[in-house]
């Protein structure tokens, strides 16, 4: 199947059956219907739409190297600056489709295995078939249009210190019980399969427990799995869909992506799904190695702008009906926001204009700017958030419902509730949308997802300053310069 | 009557059946079992039978000087440094209740109402039948023990500047329509009426709309009414109870204090319930010169050390639960909490070893400390929301429900999702404490409303300012003497 | 001339004479010899000399479209990407000589003045002559290498607001006291002439003060004139010139650049130097339609740009010698240096890369990055400051002398004051100069500097708010078409 | 000889002759008349001599229990909470004179002294002579009116990880090089020496070099030794005397404390002045069991205090001089300082109110809330002078000598440089003392000076953290109950 379209992405995950439970009760039917996921996977499916329209199927796809049919353009392994430009043009148009509010929009997952698939080489070292395993995965993503969900790390209880294993019964870590002909046999947890109940697999590439095995660590392994593989399940959160209402809830209604922990009962991975098992390294070694964040990156600025450009434009709409723009703390207020929204476009610029070529073939753009973006955006998104509270006051607390605008309270509603320049159904919306984002559980989530996204601040940081550390060393060098 | 219990205190609100909208429906039948409102009436049930108990009513309550009867402690009129300790020890007895997330239990109103009554000398400046309205009123609700709620604000509406009237057909701020012989004729709408719709009665003293006016304002205006005075309707904001379950909503089924915007649509005010009728400078003068914020914040104080309180006890069981204990960015944000709750405590013991009489003969104390206090919080609730957040990370999104712990995955969350010292349901049970502080929109709620709580910085700084306007020409004098 | 070198640089200055004050002392002989103007001219000629150096000339200077002459390439109007990128290669050049310290580096004022230069056309609005006037400044400017410095505001006495006039005797605002057929009479004091005691020529281009006058505004000009002009003097400030040791004062004997209160007492301006006279609005207009923050950002980004950079090899060294490297609390602090770099150059790359030709035939950059640039300094530069003071602690305050290396406790200081790397002569000296950075007033001066170098942050805010109009209506649009 | 006047100390310390190098020169001759001690001497006089002044003097000493004869309050053992207000009303008495600037007024280290001497039964553990010794000391301080400076580290180069020390040809750590019939000879050097030229004596009490010894660890040790004593020396940082002027420098002129580097070379320390030799454990034990924090935190609140008032004062000089304190901006800065100063003195009168005895008979104030402010003053300081470099702005840049009022230039001096309700002298005297407050390295070294006081802010952190675990653990067991 070369490209999907929003209804071909439905059937698949319909047809899938994957254990789901959420709230104490096991999805049943078509996943597409249920309240909990139905808003994203219409967000979902019209962007896969978008892949087979005229107006954008030129800017969505490019022809399969192995059978010359489209294939998505966010498979693309750049090979030149043109194509780096080619695929951001891409996944802009998906960022702009979400706004930003999809932290695992697919062209996410395809960038990444396309990441690893490129660095596949490195599994040579374990095994050959090892890397051979992930290419043949990586095509077969491709030409299926295969949407993907991965997890990376474990609950706590299962990486806990082993200073404290003492408090546990027994270890919670994830790993292999056995290997037979057909397979290795899991057993484990894994956190926060985002969108882990409406994709057709599952990639599985943990931190592995440090051991101190000599030989093979039964702690490390990396695979891919349909997610209705028998033995694993799907636990969700609550979910944060506020209802059905577009009116009520512009972003939970069609942005809500659900999180879920992925839990492996003894689940047999056959063998051509295994790309590493038991070299404690190699996991480490295929993130750092694959470039995996510097491509992922250029995935996640286009949705990082797309969404710092939808927090500006709101700004704007709540300042124009209330009449405040002229007020000093308002413009530097929202002067945190161009600033944030022009560092990242610049960030992106930089990295791309300094792209080059990596050992794998890729063009892989300049990875210092990016670094920078990660480690920036997690402490700037809540900033502004901060900002919409501030700005918004009381105007966030007092919102009624579409629904009181239908009954014999609309007259007085009407009356009290408008902004200048909107009338009051209007500025209520306007409402409803600064509170979903700076208020509910939905922009609560986002919150806390954009403050972790790539993991804890130390581990962003510590990733920069590593990134860095060239760059140091030469001005270290021009200051030594200077002083003698 | 003298004080009531919790029996009775539900009784009357679900016998008044104001007019109260939720959702698009009118509330019908008894409120108390409303869903919306079950979990917070409940609550404060629990308080008001606090004032029969034996074991606290000698704490909570004292004679009546009308009747001898036992009334609420928090109505007293402070003469002493003793009576200051008194109320203390009261308001905090009910704040430890709550744990400071009830914004207006009912202490904070008999405490707005007393202060303004011994004030109430002010009003026989423009009409002494009204200054004896206010102390019949104050004596009226100490004696029933009244649950009141109050309204100051307009929505943006209703107080839009002059320069943007053009863009709105009918001016939309609260006005007198009519005087006859009954009482006066109100039309307009008021914000943010906490406790609306779980209250006997309410207080409406609005900042009034400016007006070019000689002679009396048809802006200016305070009164009380009973909530379900005919011509008045309460219309509510989304209710944030999350669900009947404790577990799953430690805070919202019990907490969830409804907001309102109340509408007044050409509802007759009694005479004898006008305390302010025209005089635009007025209701001005009743909040500086009785020393409404002063003596609120008494109350206040209770409430928000028993909320820092509060945090700090949760932070310290998610810290202990997963072993972080002992990292040097864990102990800076955790030392910030340890601060903040020093540095409230402090104040209010400052405040009130440094209170004297004022001119109506309360003991009144020291304002700059409180000042200084209703500043600080604003930002330092945030902030430690904020903390919250970045120790919780992912374990704030992936929660599991109550009842999935009664299905058949039972024992693999019990196997994954346990903590140092705690098992997998009561590890699940402090996320969805931590979850309901500050990603669900109970706790952006709260956020929000700590913000302004007692007005935009603007308003709370300027408070400040012209507070310490002695203490800063002191000081600049000792730098002049210095210089010179 | 042609560019001069480094001895024609200070030859001229030193035969110009201007009426120069200091401490109550006028400055007498050769200004290039004098204690607090010594080691900047001696940087600046440096500077002067790499004009005419084999290894430098080719990147420093083009041909005079007049003379063919080689002339600075600051001074050239660029009209392609390319020429933005020779520009900025030069500027580069001249940023790292000064470690971006020199706020006022010649390159700064060149690129101003043909910024007004291009812009010209506006001033044939007001006469045709004052076009001209600035047309045939600029060449001599550039023609003769004239070394500039400016004035654009008044002392606080003299915008003093209307409704505080009372407390003053007289009106001290600048003004043209009389017309005569030579030329303008201009009496009043202008702030902060940055190396005005050691230019050539002085613009003074003030924003005037708002008068009612119709017609003409005695209080509107604009002008230059040479630094000796009869009636002007210059006042300076202290010299925080800590001494000429380069190790006890690594920066402040390189880098002090002087600031002037430039005051006229009525001294004759001859009328070819005039390029505003009277009208009120021409001299906003100047600034905001020659593009002069745009233009002149191109010269501070490299010079920001190379002080960031010195910063962070500083901060390295640092951390080096005291072996901290490992700690998350360091590594935190050195990211945001990171980040502030890797931001600015990012601006800096955007800018370039979005120029488009203006009304004057210039190419000119992407302003909105270098509005953002100039907002974010002033707040990242102070922060960088107080992170040398964060990690160098108590090793900033006890700092010996470079002579006391040369005494009888020698042996000991080598025993008790070496670092990881460093002996203790080396060490002490990074001491010093972190010690210049982030405690001494040379360092303080540049810290304020810094904070105010395109006015406060209320004057940057909004020149970004305003230069982003058209932005932020683009994405508010795209927010009201997502709710409707 | 009772408490001595400023002439009697003055004559003393001149009598030491110790040996001081500063800037490669050996002092020679009166210390108090050397420049850059001058100052610091008669600020320091003029507070000795209140102890002997008619008005003061009953506020500042008590009856020797030795002899009768009147001593230092501030040498006081408090017993009751009157102690406790008498010796702060002394205390903060002399903070006003030096308005907080002096880190090492003497009340300081008597205090100290005071808290050491009556832990002093902690010695006996080790050695009952060293009890005795140290409570011998103390008296004699005490009854002498010792003034006293003490070291507490070393350099760096004498506590670098064992990691590092193979880049080290020597260890450098201080340490007992020999131990003899007269006493212990020291090698080694001592951080930050604060008033140790200016000072009789010097109380030695470092923590020690982690070693792995069993039994006696030579780098354990704490003993005090005249300043004259053969074998040390001190070596002074640059000065920060500005100059005589105390128009131009009207706080460094008075206020300069010299830091010094005290260097040990196999000095004799005689037994009768050891009190800790060998055990590794005790001196960690004498700063925590001795309350050494607490009852010096009595003192310092008194100095912060004081000088938060002087910030105070100087920035409402500035805004008044300005006419700019009706703005937002200005108002949220001020009040900024204002809740510093209200926290400050709220914490100061929370740890008063809630002291109790300690296990030495002292009434010891709670430490909560001291620790607490130790952790809050190192932010919020740095924070005020920010605030200061905000609203000074320019005005901090260009400022004229007291001498160009001397010269013909005054009368345009005058014209141009005036504030709102200060002559051009008065103006410029407000912004020199704003100047070396937030520019000068007086202001600097006072703010790395704040930021370091008791610590990094780890350090701190760790120490409040610590001192709150019984309170961490009070409230974790109230969520507990409220979740169970």
């Amino acid at each position: 199947m070369p490209v999907k379209n929003g209804s071909q992405y439905m059937d698949r995950i319909n047809k899938n059956l994957p254990e789901v439970w959420i709230a104490g009760e096991q999805v049943k039917g078509a996943i597409s219907e249920h309240k909990a996921f139905k808003g994203l996977m219409a967000t979902q499916a019209s962007m896969y739409d978008m892949q087979q329209e005229d107006k954008w199927k030129a800017k969505m796809n490019y022809s399969s190297p192995l059978s010359g049919e489209p294939v998505g353009l966010s498979f693309l392994q750049p090979k030149s600056k043109q194509d780096l430009a080619f695929r951001r043009t891409m996944m802009q148009a998906w960022a702009y489709t979400h706004n930003g509010f999809l932290g695992r929009a697919p062209d996410y997952m395809n960038t990444a295995l396309m990441a690893f698939s490129a660095a596949a080489g490195l599994l040579e070292e374990e095994n050959p078939q090892y890397a051979s395993n992930l290419r043949h995965y990586y095509e077969y993503c491709r030409e299926n249009d295969i949407t993907l969900s991965h997890v990376f790390i474990q609950p706590k209880a299962g990486r806990v210190p082993a200073a404290f294993l003492k408090f546990f019964e027994e270890p919670a870590a994830a790993r292999i019980m056995d290997k037979n002909k057909d397979g290795i046999v899991v057993r484990g947890a894994f956190l926060l399969d985002t969108q882990g109940a409406t994709s057709d697999e599952i990639l599985v590439l943990p931190t592995p427990y440090s051991s101190e095995y000599e030989g093979e660590n039964p702690y490390a392994f990396a695979f891919a799995v349909p997610s209705n593989l028998p033995g694993i399940r799907f636990v969700c959160r609550e979910s944060f869909v506020g209802g059905d209402s577009v009116y009520n809830y512009p972003l939970s209604s069609r942005y809500e992506e659900m999180d879920t922990l992925v839990i492996f009962d003894d689940a047999l991975v056959p063998w051509d799904r295994v790309f590493v098992c038991g070299d404690e390294s190699m996991v480490i070694r295929m993130f750092d190695e694959s470039h995996f964040h510097t491509h992922a990156s250029s995935q996640i600025m286009c949705k990082n702008i797309a969404k710092t450009e939808f927090l500006l434009g709101t700004i704007e709409m709540m300042v124009e009906s209330t009449g405040m723009g002229g007020h000093g703390y308002v413009i530097e207020k929202m002067t945190e926001v161009i600033i944030a929204l022009e560092t990242l476009k610049a960030l992106q610029i930089a990295a791309e204009k300094g792209a080059s070529h990596d050992r794998w073939g890729s063009m892989l753009p300049n990875k210092k700017p990016f670094l920078a973006a990660n480690a920036y955006f997690p402490k700037i998104y809540p900033r502004m958030i901060e900002i919409i509270q501030l700005l918004g006051a009381s105007g966030l607390i007092m919102i009624p419902d579409e629904k009181d605008f239908d009954t014999e309270i609309n007259a007085q509603l009407n009356r009290y509730l408008k902004g200048i320049g909107l009338n009051a159904k209007e500025n209520v919306q306007l409402s409803r949308l600064a509170w979903e984002l700076s208020v509910s559980a939905f922009g609560g989530r986002q919150t806390v997802y954009e403050r972790f996204f790539f993991g804890n601040s130390a581990t962003v940081n510590g990733r920069l300053y590593q990134g860095y550390s060239q760059g140091r060393e030469t001005l270290k060098q021009r200051v030594k310069d200077f002083l003698s």
